[in-house]
């Protein structure tokens, strides 16, 4: 629909481009029929101006939640109720950074979640790194130096789980690491981990907030890939200090909860059982659509390098020596197929051109293993030409 | 309901402080009615990634009744659907103000405000007001004056139709003058516009956004006073090159239309006609209350000063000489009923003692009638005390 989504359709082209969910998982029926118990439950509470900090029913669900699919469950003082991880971290970049601080990232990280953290005007660096992820003991020394220079790093934003766009996970080693690098340096750690239920093989590592135990990370939660982006609600867990902050922020004491309705909505959702259904049927659905692009990938994609995902929505494709993800992208269109380029993932204009990312989300498995081929097709090619 | 909604009950003391909506008002049922319709017409468009500006179909009904309501509406490009005033107050702030600028505000003016300005790290300076409201040569006078002295104004903010706290309207000579002395100095004016709706007597005042047509006014609106708060749900009007800035913000380039379901449902509520039926029964009810309040106080508070507001919420009472309205507060909420003290809506903690903001939108014609005869005897007992 023109106009109402973000999403734009591109006839002929099979876009393995987009980070969105299948429209067809999209709770449409239950979420109306939630919204009714909702209102009725809550009555014209649901509909004032809700306590800052989120309604206590959902925090309360959010904590027996995260105690079951993470090491530790917050204290109810230490959940912040969002209007999803995009506007959470739009706030957390408001009371971490001043103007002209470092902001260190992961490398490769969430591409829109740059632009998020440069609206507040800092210096964005990335932080070292290497096909595990985030080096610990090289950001210890980055952080100390910048230090030593007299920049003040503000905060260090991660997806340590499920990443986007790698798909692979932080092991526990670094997790501790990192973890106590932020506490010996007085740096707080951001962590993104939104696609932390949608775990395909096994349990989720443990959150980077649940092994600091109240120290120095805040963790930005989601709805958006559980249940819906539509309804523009996540969480971020917190010290309580941190979470009086974020209670305190002027637009949050006028408008109280910052998406009120659609949090009590949750709240019945969960205390429902849809919730717990729900994120069991897609879980399924996307480990599913994995599996068909892993396979068509591999069958199909001449030199292709990649882990298998155990979660999230995204492959983090290696090309073959000699082919670029920027210039390969005009032919693939034109052969029917597209996909992000890895450097928009990286600071680095120059980095990540040897990868693609590819997103098994959006597109049902037939999608999947047609623009795998139609890819298969234009790198071969590629390769071919670059052999002349 | 304990932590779900900001309101608090303190029984026995009927609170006249709140400028809540009447909790019997909200329209639970109806919006649940919407919320099915929506999700049925938009099916899974509803529940993914929104328009950045908000969905069309909003922004369709939004100029079609703005036309009604204003002397002019908006193109569909100077258009931004926010989660509410306050929320797209930070926005503007954000993209219009930078740290250690200057920011005007009328006085006295909405208190919660100043704490969403505040925060962007701003100096807040009073604009020369009288009793009439902002005063545009003054006004122009002081931007001149801080210009010289090195100071950025970076807008100018006022609640110029049925003001938050007064009541009152700019009248339109003002109006005039003010978008010009903005348009002369190319200060942008920030016009919170979410009374406009409730009007009492006649059709509002032309918005500062309408007069100036195109030029430097960012006007705000909101749906919580119309419909409901705990929607998060609202509106900028702006020019296009604004509402591409406002678009263009990387939360939500990455998050999608700030409260995309919210906003698909409004579209459904206004275009089945619910909106205008609702809007037309508050009307009713908030004049209904004002009309009680403004007739109590009259019989009941000695030496009682006001103007009869023609729109809004808020009744804007002048105490007699000698009587201070914070002095007075403990002594009204031992008597059973409470206020907010005019001096929370000027910057300058000496400025408004001598008045109290009373808000008829919460309660019931007969609890207004009580409040006002409690807040008479604590008055004549203040009165009698000064002249001893």
């Amino acid at each position: 629909m023109d106009g109402v989504v973000q999403y734009v359709r591109r006839p002929g082209i099979v876009d393995l481009g987009w980070g969105h969910p299948d429209p067809g998982s999209l709770p449409t029926g239950e979420w109306a029929e939630a919204t009714g118990e909702a209102l009725r439950r809550f009555g014209w509470t649901a509909l004032t101006y809700g306590a800052g900090a989120g309604p206590g029913p959902l925090i309360e669900w959010l904590r027996a939640n995260l105690a079951e699919v993470d090491a530790a469950a917050p204290r109810a003082s230490e959940v912040f109720v969002t209007g999803g991880a995009s506007q959470g971290l739009e706030m957390v970049c408001a009371l971490l950074a001043r103007p002209g601080d470092v902001v260190l990232v992961d490398a490769p990280t969430y591409h829109l979640a740059l632009r998020i953290i440069a609206d507040r005007e800092v210096d964005l660096r990335p932080a070292p790194t290497d096909d595990g992820g985030i080096l610990p003991a090289g950001t210890e020394e980055l952080i100390r130096r910048l230090d030593s220079e007299g920049h003040r790093v503000a905060f260090v934003y991660l997806v340590p789980t499920y990443g986007n766009p790698t798909g692979a996970s932080l092991d526990g080693n670094r997790r501790r690491e990192l973890v106590e690098v932020a506490a010996r340096t007085g740096t707080t750690l951001v962590e993104d981990d939104t696609y932390r239920e949608l775990t395909y093989e096994a349990r989720a590592p443990r959150s980077l907030w649940s092994i600091a135990a109240g120290g120095p990370v805040v963790r930005l939660g989601s709805f958006a890939k559980t249940v819906a982006p539509g309804l523009r609600l996540g969480w971020i867990t917190a010290d309580r200090s941190f979470v009086r902050r974020l209670v305190d922020r002027g637009f949050v004491d006028s408008g109280g909860g910052v998406n009120h309705l659609a949090a009590v909505t949750m709240a019945q959702f969960g205390a429902s059982g849809r919730y717990a259904r729900h994120v069991r049927t897609v879980r399924e659905l996307y480990r599913t659509r994995r599996d068909a692009l892993v396979g068509a990938v591999r069958g199909q994609v001449p030199g292709a390098r990649f882990r298998v995902p155990d979660g999230g929505w995204f492959l983090w494709l290696g090309l073959p020596a000699g082919v670029d993800a920027r210039s390969l992208l005009a032919g693939a269109e034109r052969a029917g197929v597209s996909y992000l380029p890895g450097n928009r993932f990286h600071l680095d204009p120059g980095a990540g051109s040897d990868r693609l990312r590819l997103s098994f989300s959006l597109l049902a498995p037939d999608a999947l293993a047609e623009g795998a081929q139609r890819l298969g097709r234009v790198i071969a090619g590629a390769v071919a030409a670059a052999q002349l």
